[in-house]
């Protein structure tokens, strides 16, 4: 008779654990996670990606941030080695582009990541270093680190220099119908 | 009286659903991922790459395969719409590269995406047109429709192709020490 009431107490604890646990990852994603825009308004859905993404492709997979996490500004900063041929190849020919993907985000359902429902962000331009002693080079600092706390601990002697992607075109596919028409201007000030 | 063994009934199924569930899912990642090769081996850790991944940037961010679950042979295999214009590029410049990373497989742990010891691989080479009609043909559709079935579905008069990338150049980022020596050779045909 106890060791009924022993199981009932044991599967409360157990089944209050289990949904915690389960609350608790779901909560941690969505506090990361702010809603997709409407597909109608593609400056919103491509900030958003830009926003809501931590790591991308600038020819390797590298990560980046656009400012402090949900304040971002649109232009993605990066923290790239100079052993590293990315930031090579940038002081010779800067000439780059920078892809994102909702696919990365998880929000994509049982779409196929090329699925045109499945938002898709390619920026091009310029990547550009940024002097670390500038207020932009304090901004490209304070947005990577926050969204990459590792980074603080990076070790000295490998030379790592900030970067910016000098956006000069987008290339934004979102629902059916092509890319979306989308220029610079509407990009980095977009309608609130 | 009755209603504690119906709280007790109720609890059971309860637990009993939500670690199924969780099982479940657990099971699934573990079916599409094959555990992570040494370090010290370049060229699997290169295959083991594209061959669990099922999305990477080719400029945009597309679908791809390189073969059956668990099967493939390193090459990827791309199926594009003439509309786009990752398609109509490669037709004008062939010239291409793509990326894939240990970070959209979720084996990274806790590390940052641009740590060395988040693997990640650059193939770069010449985007080529597959003959839909040809064995290789086959083998492309094989390869990507088993990986991708909503690409059956896809709407004809969008005029999908296959292409393949004819790997010239291998960049694989895993562990420490910059990237890895690996020749297209010891990708293609890695010792078992």
């Amino acid at each position: 008779m106890g060791s009924k009431w022993e199981v009932s107490v044991f599967l409360y604890v157990l089944v209050f654990v289990v949904i915690e646990a389960s609350i608790g990852a779901q909560a941690a994603r969505r506090a990361l996670l702010q809603p997709k825009p409407d597909p109608a308004d593609a400056a919103a859905t491509a900030r958003w990606l830009v926003s809501q993404n931590f790591w991308g492709t600038l020819r390797h997979v590298v990560s980046f941030s656009d400012g402090l996490p949900n304040k971002g500004q649109g232009i993605p900063y990066f923290y790239l080695t100079n052993l590293d041929v990315t930031a090579r190849n940038a002081m010779k020919d800067a000439r780059s582009s920078f892809a994102v993907s909702e696919i990365a985000l998880g929000s994509c359902g049982k779409a196929d990541p090329q699925n045109p429902t499945c938002a898709k962000l390619t920026l091009s331009g310029k990547l550009k270093l940024v002097d670390k002693n500038s207020k932009e080079g304090e901004f490209a600092k304070a947005a990577l680190f926050s969204k990459h706390p590792e980074m603080k601990g990076w070790p000295n002697d490998h030379d790592f220099l900030f970067f910016k992607l000098e956006i000069e075109n987008l290339f934004l596919i979102d629902w059916f119908g092509g890319a979306k028409p989308l220029t610079v201007e509407q990009y980095l000030h977009p309608r609130k």
